[in-house]
């Protein structure tokens, strides 16, 4: 295993530490137990948003605490659920007066843990559970996971509780992003989790792996390696069937790097994409290319398609500064 | 060769397309030559900055074409310089009654063609030759290669010509930056050019090699795999042989992922990059981490320190509104 790091027990933290003297004009780094706040004051009574999961997916979630995204995130370790203490400190932190919205992705510890912090916290809370990965049946046993598409309604949510949104109806503007949103990922190679010291996973040199997950889980089917172009349909197809986009929609469309895919390729990736649904008759209207939900040194990435109205555009186009992402401030 | 392409002649292309719709708020592509510019108009006599070079190192030029910072970028084949004619066809498309300042790294053949362009436009110009990779000695016979510095000059000079600075001062601002300004990279494992198919070097499983160039090229010296605290202070030291930076000295602090090494392990490399200059009694002031100056898929990283006067720390800190470099726009 090659990677940057001086000892795997001290990765996560000397990590973080970095993260937080680079952005300190952004955020502050709570230790004991490990959280992340933005460090400017909210208004009163505004709903804050909380969110976290197992590290390893950066800028994802703690590149995405500031002015207009969230208030706080819990960094678990690599690939591991935060602990609910995490939670209900984040909670002490930043709650003001407005409740809480835990957005939460979907798995098995992730959600089981949000839920024992809801049940020993004092104020009004709601949870988004994120669940856009339609490489999985909605059928499946703990349903589908949440990947890309969180850091969209973290965005959307996050500036209609900055324009003073309450907490109810931040929860059913979540749900709806969620609902409007679709994601499907796929790896060249996979990653390695540096306490593991090798891939999760091999694939052969002309294997690529569809329907990866973002923690170097196997996907729904290994094939042959495909030109770029049979690689998009058959990720766009699957978004289709799940989201049934009609013509003159218009949609935000990201392409997602899982970590080691240069953004040259990310790039192709979107002009493919956007080309699909165009000759469909989806008007792609907004834009986001890089790596944002990444799986450490995964070599991938994930198309997402988010179909947008009118209140949801406006809050995707609205002021943020955070760490990865900053537009308006 | 694992990567997302149709077809290895076209990937440039097709991705220069999908830039280009998803940053058409910013930039406008030109193509038969290449060249991507700002498109918004800008105040007449505003010096205008033209860059360019080889791609493969995403973000880095294109990227950065927009308010405050670069007018124009001409990206070459991968790898390979840009065409005179990209450079004449970039200063006729934004040349706007202030003279053109061309930023180039200092390759070959990046000089070559920019000193043929510069001798076939009719309007006054100067060039800064950005060399900040203190991996090869001043003496080398071709002089230093321009690396991760080369934005940081884009950066600072881009906000100095905003706010009207003329072309001989845009010139003395960006030699000084130029120079204030030292970098080098250090690489796990090398990037696989696409029409090449595969590494441009080998590196054993425990080794790693010191004084990587962003094209592949070898470094000075192949080593032993080493915690993350010792591959800093080789660097760091080496970065202080030539800028000598003294106690109460400001700086900015970038660290460059190479392409395929993960934030996390960015972040860790800054924490400790932080912590020697600061023990140094070095102020680390401004901050930059991620990809900014890429080399395909290669997993490694640069560490770039800026020596900060008041007037450069202004201009890091001026707005700008770029593909992948905003604030305060």
């Amino acid at each position: 295993m090659k990677k940057f790091l001086n000892n795997i027990d001290t990765l996560l933290d000397e990590s973080l530490q970095g993260f937080a003297k680079a952005h300190s004009d952004i955020i502050q780094l709570h230790t004991h137990p490990t959280v992340v706040t933005r460090n400017t004051a909210t208004s009163t009574n505004k709903v804050t948003l909380v969110s976290g999961g197992g590290s390893g997916h950066e800028p994802l979630h703690t590149g995405f605490v500031g002015k207009g995204m969230l208030d706080a995130a819990c960094p678990g370790q690599v690939f591991t659920s935060p602990t609910p203490d995490q939670m209900i400190t984040a909670v002490e932190l930043v709650e003001n007066g407005g409740g809480v919205l835990f957005i939460v992705k979907n798995y098995a510890g992730d959600v089981m843990n949000f839920e024992i912090a809801s049940e020993m916290i004092a104020c009004p809370f709601e949870t988004i559970l994120v669940d856009d990965d339609v490489s999985l049946p909605k059928t499946h046993s703990t349903g589908r996971r949440g990947v890309a598409g969180t850091l969209i309604v973290e965005k959307i949510v996050g500036a209609a509780a900055e324009r003073g949104m309450n907490l109810a109806d931040c929860k059913v503007l979540g749900d709806k992003v969620n609902q409007m949103t679709a994601s499907m990922g796929v790896a060249l190679n996979c990653c390695t989790v540096p306490a593991l010291g090798k891939p999760t996973f091999e694939l052969a040199n002309d294997e690529m792996e569809m329907g990866v997950g973002i923690h170097g889980e196997r996907g729904h089917e290994t094939l042959k390696l495909q030109p770029a172009t049979k690689i998009v349909k058959q990720i766009a197809q699957a978004i289709d069937e799940d989201l049934k986009p009609k013509k003159g929609q218009k949609a935000l469309l990201h392409i997602n790097g899982l970590g080691a895919t240069p953004l040259m390729e990310l790039h192709l990736i979107y002009d493919l994409a956007a080309q699909y649904w165009e000759n469909k008759g989806i008007e792609i209207c907004r834009s986001l290319v890089g790596n944002y939900t990444t799986s450490l040194d995964m070599v991938g990435c994930s198309i997402t398609l988010t179909l947008l109205d009118e209140e949801m555009m406006q809050m995707w186009d609205a002021p943020v500064n955070t760490a990865s992402l900053r537009k308006g401030c």
